[in-house]
């Protein structure tokens, strides 16, 4: 796998203009994207460090020598045992091993933990720490043609099992059983088990709320139905949200929704490289606008998918960042009225050389369930 | 809910005695224990101040004012906007409300991030950090009535799923395809979507190792299979294991699941108030070993349960820890042969003033099925 030592190449050449000697990376989606291996944050510490000068030296627990010792970019391993004096020890040898002292070095600001500063702080005197989230998150906003076949399976595996549960959706189910049958049908159309998010389902007047968690309450003919849930392919996330109505429901929410279904085109066919992040933002929220219900889209456009659910580019009013070619993100507009219900329409849209292409194909319209 | 603010006042007691002036919590399961409040840990920081001579501080973004605000242990709450000048004001004016400056404070060692760290000392000059785990730690162990009902809950919801499972477990059936099953029923029986973790369905050779992820093999005749799985209930969880037969199995395979049937019980009889932590796992692993397969069970017999999937207590060799009453915890012994298979048996246990109740009642003989 090349991509893993171009990575880190480019990762290095970017360091300097930042103002880096050096990057430690922990568990997590960027240590997966620079090295290809794949922890999760435990007790036992667990850390990468790049630096412009030395190769990539992996820091881990003697029980994951193995994995990462298979490590696809040519990095050396240390290990350390159960033993607290051994953990301290490999650090110091880590240390000296790249010479870690007296650098500027870069860290994840929400990643980085007491307990890693400590060691790092003891093994490396003089260490300076700084975020390195600047230099970390550019590469990874491009996705490769690999990755983006990636975010292509996790749409699919999400549309199919979103089809697989349609029959469920309707009066008499719990939102919860409903969330139930959709977890059972994404992990059946091949989601791996760490879902972007628990799926939410909510229904009625819990649609008014953006983040709703799945309650008891029996879907009603009248119902809005929201649907907001994705799938995981290859540690890559899909991210996708359908309204749908139980029986007839109020005139006016059919036509919120009909607005809503417009916005999220018009946010969709604003996006294209060299676009401002706020344009695309503003093409969905000026439909939204215009038809009266601006104070009712109560966030922002949508967010970067990749590895991470939220992650660059974000769509909001306020970010001025161009959209650049490879860049995977949500569009999804929303209208939402206390206490009678909301609608939001969510698909996936990659920037391509020319333009954009929308990643999902579920139907946008309203559909009418009983 | 008076046992918020007693287990505050039980935390700022024992504090001197830690030689600790202050504690901070981050979201996790020391906020949710001793404030009642469960955030996710994300971009925007949050946090708890406890003081020997304050009242608790709760620091938290603007939006979750009203949130923070419902806190039962009548903390005073503090919010910050969007913008960063606003985040570290707050964090200025929330460390001189409390006194913060050239503290001894405890942390949360995998808790405590770069970004909360930076702000705190920018906030609170001459604050100085170290652990409190040995702090947090013997309260949380220590399960009061209400805990223990939610991990009884736990344990009869994961059992009702398995229950519900079993005629899925069949030759034929893929890994992943049973874990499907598997948490699809753990959802309608009643776990919270945040499971304890992602459940572990094994077959064949996969059984011979304890971490096993589920795969596309699927079941044939001749197998052993094994599930471990939990449910989450109000935050507390199960984490229970049986092994199956698919058909007539290797008779020393047959074997080596009544010794670790027999070692299982041993580990539980072991339990009680008083009793070593070593001494549970010794009772367990002298079963195994008098049995000639010492070599082969790789790992602790067991581990506490609560907030967590792994807590205080541990069940190792080298614990001299005494079990007190109201500890619950997993007695799972196994045994892997490489290559061919493995078995582990695991039930949840709480010490009681006069011994040990074993809170999870399936069989535990091997079932063999078709």
């Amino acid at each position: 796998m090349p991509a893993y030592p171009d990575r880190i190449r480019r990762l290095t050449a970017a360091m300097p203009g930042h103002d880096l000697q050096a990057v430690v990376l922990l568990p997590g989606p960027n240590l997966r994207y620079y090295t290809g291996l794949s922890f999760h944050l435990m007790g036992r510490p667990t850390l990468a460090l790049i630096t412009t000068d030395q190769p990539p030296l992996l820091l881990v627990p003697e029980l994951e020598r193995s994995k990462a010792e298979s490590n696809p970019i040519g990095a050396i391993v240390h290990t350390y045992g159960e033993d607290p004096e051994s953990r301290q020890a490999a650090f110091h040898r880590a240390a000296q091993a790249i010479g870690l002292a007296r650098r500027r070095v870069g860290v994840e600001p929400l990643r980085m933990r007491w307990l890693e500063e400590r060691l790092l702080e003891e093994a490396a005197p003089g260490i300076r720490m700084t975020s390195a989230d600047d230099a970390l998150e550019p590469l990874r906003a491009e996705k490769s043609p690999e990755e983006l076949a990636a975010i292509r399976r996790a749409v699919a595996v999400a549309q199919a099992a979103l089809n697989e549960t349609i029959p469920q959706i309707r009066s008499g189910v719990s939102e919860l059983d409903l969330a139930a049958e959709l977890v059972l049908r994404l992990l059946r159309a091949g989601s791996e088990s760490e879902f972007p998010f628990a799926p939410i389902v909510a229904s009625g007047p819990n649609t008014a709320l953006p983040h709703a968690v799945p309650t008891s309450r029996t879907l009603q003919p009248g119902d809005l139905v929201i649907l907001d849930w994705g799938a995981t392919v290859d540690g890559y996330i899909s991210d996708l949200t359908r309204t749908f109505a139980i029986g007839r429901v109020d005139p006016e929410l059919q036509q919120v929704h009909a607005i809503v279904a417009e916005a999220n085109g018009a946010g969709r066919a604003a996006a294209g490289p060299g676009v401002a992040c706020r344009a695309v933002d503003a093409a969905a929220r000026s439909v939204i606008e215009a038809a009266g219900y601006g104070a009712a889209f109560i966030h922002r456009t949508g967010h970067g998918i990749g590895l991470e659910a939220h992650e660059a580019p974000y769509l909001r009013s306020d970010n001025e960042a161009l959209l650049r070619p490879g860049m995977t993100f949500t569009v999804e507009p929303g209208i939402y009225l206390p206490g009678r219900g909301g609608v939001r329409v969510e698909d996936n849209i990659v920037v391509t050389e020319r333009g954009a292409e929308t990643l999902s194909s579920l139907p946008r319209e309203l559909r009418v369930l009983t």
